[in-house]
């Protein structure tokens, strides 16, 4: 297995996106490419424990990510 | 679906463009690249919540971006 | 429209050019390149609302720039 | 030897992997790739010495890893 | 004209270097390259207002450049 | 000679390794590759004076690395 | 003539490299590559005017370099 085959197993299932800067995001995963730039969809936005739903697909740039989990 | 299709389907609509440093666009989405180098128009520069519009077309380069929603 | 086609509308206009760290330029677009690298003429730089004129031409490395604005 | 390899012998194994701005994870070393992309399993976070248990399987990004410990 | 064309013109002026984090160098053009390292005779640097003088041929690497003025 | 050429040199001898963000190891230098990642064993990890030693292969990845020395 | 000609000129001689986060060196430049990483002999290390030989040969990580002065 290689990390993006992770990617590949998660999508359209819930994950925890922790980015750079103390900004996380939840919602499901609905792409991603080599990049590591991800759509969620139903995602809610987290910063200093302030939670903003995200309408719609929200793009995520794949070089501020740090980690993706479940 | 690739995340750069997000992008194709978010043409001519609005969205909500968070940057690093604390600085946010809301505009409409008239062009993208691949490195997501974005155009905007109609858009609003949000720092710190003080609102200013930006007249014209404004160009984002796309390695301030962290993420693109609507 | 690709967003470089926006620097090519807009050459021998006047730009506002934002930088990273809190710098930006006000001058007429004289030349870009794929890199955003740019040349300003008749530049203004302001660094927290202090004004230094620059003369002759002004060549801003791209990896500095957060957005370009008419 | 290359430093991929000792990724290779890792593989099952346990692994500190410590990163960028205080961070580090505990877990079982499931996939790398020659970004050193990794993928933990049974993985905790520390972060400031407060462990939180991360289900699943972990993607860290290569890019915000320091270095990489049994 | 393409930026670089710039530096072309600016071989063997005086020309204003500013860098990250608050260093600037005032020299002669000497030489430069497509990854705008540059190298300066007769340079001054400045930083926090103190002058230095750089006797011989100073290297400024491009990739801590912010712009380049006459 | 070239700078990776020191590092052949120095394969089985002790090194001192110094990261960014005020990190340290000293080890031997087990293996190494063109991005200058590191492979350490019997290493000694010191961050503000405080010394803690790894157990076995130790990775370092390149790009936190400033300078390597004896 | 082009930036890194000046580095070949420089070989067996002294030099004084200034790095990102206030740290410097000097010491005689024993080899370079095309990514500007150096090696020097007979170095010394400051940072905050506390000077630290370091014997051998050291190998500088050309990302870290700003300048590089004789």
């Amino acid at each position: 297995m290689k990390p993006l085959d992770l990617l590949q197993q998660s999508l359209h299932k819930r994950v925890l996106v922790e980015m750079k800067g103390g900004r996380s995001f939840r919602g499901v995963l609905d792409a991603y490419d080599q990049h590591l730039n991800l759509v969620l969809s139903s995602a809610e936005e987290v910063v200093q424990e302030v939670v903003t739903p995200r309408q719609g697909l929200t793009l995520l740039r794949g070089d501020s990510i740090v980690y993706i989990s479940p």
